[in-house]
């Protein structure tokens, strides 16, 4: 393991690291496979010794940033790095690579996933053998492709998209046309510059006028020898973002385009040469949810760039905050701000909520490459599928909240000098802030998750029916939630109101008082005479939301209370697991002290103390642990990219360095004599 | 008051105009003088008519913006607003013209503070006549300063600075020097481009070797002739910020550098020509806090940036809500998102905040320009002076944390393209998350507000004392905390749990009990043997913090409430007042819901039921304001700038324009070579 894992440079921080109960590199495998690691390692080390992938001592323009992704993406194609490891699963190979990629640059990542990754899998999963050629293609690299399903004023809406693709039988084509700039498809990523042709969904007619809704087609968009579009696409680069400018989102609009017949994937539904629709899925909610089921993968894996993102802003505030000094008991003495108990309270939390979205993180993508092997359509894996959909759409907004939130603090935390872009804070929060959106906006998306439970909870009575059966475990409590809501609060001493179990029970109180009392919202409200549609809509605030949020944190929770308690876990290590899981249990459910008293599962001024009480003892022990605990999940230097986050805690000589090497950081400006002119011109 | 306001164009936002009980005009002169109101309009169309102010369709690089903003400094300062108005206070209209250059660019309003507001009134407040030329040649633009207090390795904790001040009789020299890049001055905003004189505070050392702490300087540290540095200042820019970037923030070390003796600003201490420290003030003490007295003005303008902020973010999201179409009761029907609930209750709340800030900034700002004309050192003026310290740390963290909040719900509540560079909101978050920093860190800033009241509650039993006298009117009711402390919430329905009285006699139980809670809990700690530093910091998590923000929050509701039963107030504009002022109000209680159980304020389930009830009842009155509300406080859109949040409501024909003039929008990059030669390369 020395060979895989250097030590830290010798340093300010030692005197923190030294304090540990446990072995950094040994915590680090218990988050992670020896074999991935290694692979990660070579990925991370060749991209570092790569020329093309030093960074910049400035903010490239944005044409340079796309220009730089793109040759990036390139020589990632290169490197072919799931060639040069042996052994390991394909899927797991593709997420390693991912997981370097990002931390590296999620720009980078992104791009590759959707040129290379998103494209192909499309057309792998909508189109039939016919569209092998464009597989084939994309694999190979000589056509990068994009997805193409947002309109400008349709986003989560997808039934309301006016792109339409018309077949014409005297050509057998299909003439793609898009209405009106509010059609355009917009938010592409990889289509304002580089991609040659696109996945596109279009409402389907067929020659007798009918429209039988959204379809995807696979359309060229530029040539492959001058990168310039067909005529026909209009197509364009939206701009600057207020993050992830590496990705070239782009707008498209199609004037009366045609595309071969055999350009629409046809594995829900075709049109035959003469015209004729036909279709092995009559129910057409049904064809459009089978197209777009394959979302939930790009949900689990923007939990993981959330936690990779939060995992870095924990590692930067954790590491400054054990070599930052402010105040101290006398006017000599200066205190490390990590020994200030409100410090730890801003930051710790976040650093256990790094370690159960780690381990959440990698139970999910586990469930999804299972998943993905096994795509047979037999009761349990659609049961499964309704459940990775069900966690997914809730799991996704929470961990990009806490993502937003915990880099927020994080920044605050690091004061002044977290303001600096060098320190790279800034940057972690405008791209985590992408996740609040795609893939579904948070709000939104949540009600998918809460209208799952809502389903489950209606057949809670029919036995028959196995309503809770959970395949990964979210919901089975569920099936116990007359008993469940009889319990009470019962801890006696902070020690007591922050033990896993006793948090585990109060959310499994919580989940089901939450999801009892949105059912009988949404049946009063329906005795008032709102449909089903109102009703729902006027129970979220207060009701399905926290529903969503308490369900998925008692999930994640329960995982994370499952590997620290595991077999043959050192117990070194399980101690400390144990504390994360307390604090972040703990943390959260404070959170929800009003419900938990509203519902009279806690009274009186107890409970309310004891559970913070408890929250600030976790803190001040996971103090020693703490600046092991970020070593032992942080990126390599290189990676994380701060200057107040480097491993070898000199912040100061950092900062000096990165900002002497400013560009023109010494210099007068150019314009200095229009300055001294000014001045010279006063009096004013 | 037709020529003043203009109409807004007919559009998209008309049915939700026209639905508005009141006259958006007559609604934002409640809230600003007609007078001053008339002076900013024409601020507002001389900078809009202005070609140096017209914004670029792409950020510039940076030394670009901070050339702009140096450019549009001096160009400001030729217009010399102030001259053009008559009949208004001085004071009045520096804030006036403050406020129009904040809402064009924060930086270059920042910028103008510094160069020319801030160095001149450290001069005046700190020096005597012997520095009437510095303050004559920076009124008459031929100097430009900056005002250097921290040090890269000591923001909050002034006195443990490192930049030392000897005095040499020989020469009757101050010797300035950093011992390292740890006490380099840092942060100095328009030190590390454009400022040629710096006040520099330093430890203040006499030949004897006594160090007297830290005094202000005049140090001058660029050429006015050319803007080189001078010999033995080491002086540059510290590089790109995660916002403000407009403004060059730098720092400059100095080597055995020395200035006259006359540069000190002796108003509270000086040396004599052979070396001897005098001073009127003999505790350090208090001499570094009249040294310091003066960042009151700063957080009151920073409360007054935060408004800015969360209005125009407040302004964009409902526009766009009341234009946004998704899903809807049928497939046929979408509905604008403003008629979600959840979308309501995601944004109104900060609707009804911006009001509640904008009346508090109003209030705040014109006591501090009644202080700064009678800076007398009578005993009313000594208390309230201690009332706006007090005052303005507690306000200051509250408003940049609820901007922060406000602008990120915002961002999110626009979706997608919210996350448009054009939307504005991405800028509005980069530059609010300074407010969170500078003036004092929010956390530890706060401190001083929670001090502040607990010396109070300590002194509660003297009545020759007068503890709460308060000129301000924010600490009164603490007199009558034992009656206070005995009340119960005693509403019955929803209407009555949200009305202002309810809620401001709920926040003055849970202040009264926070602040009882705090020191109990401090007395606790020191019975434990803890010192009172550590005692303090053991109190914050909980107890201190959320004393801080209720006693802040208090305090608005309260002026807000006054503002809105004022005489005078046409009704219906104060009936949408009062929907605001308890929208606001029940929306802050409903977080302290915990305390109010824990304190048993309120049990039972009923209390929260009707609280969070009567929100969403508000929410959904307020649905046919919404807009016009956001009308009555938006700035013009040259100064919102957000393609979704213009007047006129063309969201979509907004981007549009926006994307197609982004440079280079519809051209295949210049680098398409590259691409295409990778592609024909394959297979890769």
């Amino acid at each position: 393991m020395a060979e895989l894992l250097e030590d830290f440079p010798p340093g300010p921080l030692d005197k923190y690291r030294s304090k540990a109960s446990f072995d950094w590199k040994k915590m680090k495998l218990v988050l992670e496979n020896e074999d991935i690691l290694r692979f990660k390692v070579t990925i991370m080390k060749t991209l570092e010794r790569d020329p093309l992938f030093q960074r910049s001592s400035a903010t490239p323009r944005l044409d340079e940033e796309r220009r730089r992704a793109t040759q990036q993406m390139y020589r990632v194609l290169q490197y072919d790095f799931p060639s040069r490891a042996e052994g390991l699963d394909e899927r797991a190979k593709a997420s390693a690579v991912g997981s370097c990629l990002s931390h590296y640059d999620p720009s980078l990542a992104v791009k590759i996933g959707l040129s290379f990754g998103l494209f192909k899998q499309a057309i792998v999963n909508l189109g039939t053998e016919r569209h092998g050629h464009f597989v084939k293609d994309n694999t190979e690299g000589r056509i990068a492709g994009c997805f193409a399903l947002t309109e400008v004023a349709h986003g989560s809406n997808a039934k309301g998209m006016m792109t339409t693709a018309t077949y014409d039988p005297a050509t057998q084509e299909f003439i793609l046309h898009s209405p009106n700039f509010e059609s355009a498809k917009f938010w592409v990523g990889c289509l304002g510059k580089t991609c040659t042709h696109a996945v596109v969904f279009a409402q389907l007619i067929t020659p007798d006028g009918s429209n039988h809704g959204l379809h995807a087609f696979v359309v060229p968009v530029r040539s492959t020898a001058t990168l310039l579009p067909h005529a026909g696409v209009v197509v364009g680069d939206l701009g600057e973002k207020v993050g992830l400018n590496g990705i070239d989102n782009g707008f498209v609009m199609f004037d009366n385009y045609r595309v071969p017949r055999e350009n629409l994937l046809n594995k829900t539904g075709d049109v035959t040469p003469d015209g004729a629709y036909v279709t092995p899925i009559n129910d057409p909610r049904k064809r459009f949810g089978a197209v777009l089921g394959n979302l939930s993968a790009g949900r689990v894996s923007i939990i993981g760039s959330c936690t990779q993102y939060l995992t870095k802003a924990m590692t930067i505030a954790v590491r400054y905050s054990a070599v930052r000094r402010q105040f101290g008991p006398s006017d000599d003495e200066e205190l490390p701000v990590i020994e200030y108990q409100l410090q730890q309270w801003r930051v710790f939390p976040y650093l256990a909520a790094a370690y159960a979205f780690i381990n959440f993180s990698n139970f999910f993508t586990s469930v999804m490459m299972d998943f993905s092997k096994n795509s047979g359509r037999t009761e349990d894996m659609m049961t499964l599928g309704a459940e990775i959909h069900g966690l997914s759409s809730g799991a996704k907004p929470l961990c990009a909240w806490l993502a937003r939130d915990g880099i927020q603090e994080c920044r605050e935390a690091c004061g002044g000098h977290g303001y600096l872009k060098a320190a790279g804070l800034g940057d972690l929060r405008n791209n985590n802030d992408a996740c609040c959106t795609y893939e579904g906006e948070n709000s939104v998306l949540v009600q998918q998750n809460s209208n799952w439970l809502l389903q489950l909870w209606a057949r809670r009575g029919d036995r028959s029916d196995k309503p809770f059966a959970s395949p990964m475990g979210s919901v089975g409590f569920l099936a116990h939630a007359d008993r469940l809501l009889a319990a009470r609060f019962s801890a006696s001493s902070a020690d007591e109101a922050v033990r896993p179990e006793a948090i585990l029970a109060a959310y499994r109180w919580l989940v089901c008082y939450l999801l009892r009392s949105f059912d009988e919202k949404v049946r009063s409200l329906r005795k008032q005479g709102l449909d089903s549609f109102e009703a729902k809509n006027n129970s979220q605030a207060y009701f399905a939301r926290n529903l969503s949020v308490a369900f998925v944190e008692h999930f994640i929770i329960l995982k994370f209370w499952q590997l620290a308690t595991s077999k043959n876990m050192a117990p070194n290590l399980q101690a400390v697991l144990v504390k994360l899981c307390s604090l972040f249990g703990a943390w959260r459910l404070e959170k929800h002290l009003t419900t938990l008293y509203e519902g009279r599962y806690v009274s009186g001024s107890g409970p309310a103390r004891m559970l913070r009480d408890g929250i600030l003892q976790l803190c001040a022990q996971l103090k020693p642990e703490a600046v092991a605990l970020a070593d032992a999940v942080a990126p390599p230097d290189f990676f994380l990219n701060s200057v107040l986050g480097r491993s070898d805690g000199q912040v100061y000589r950092n900062i000096q360095a990165a900002v002497y090497q400013t560009p023109q950081a010494f210099e007068r400006p150019a314009w200095w004599r229009d300055v001294t002119a000014w001045q010279a011109q006063s009096k004013l």
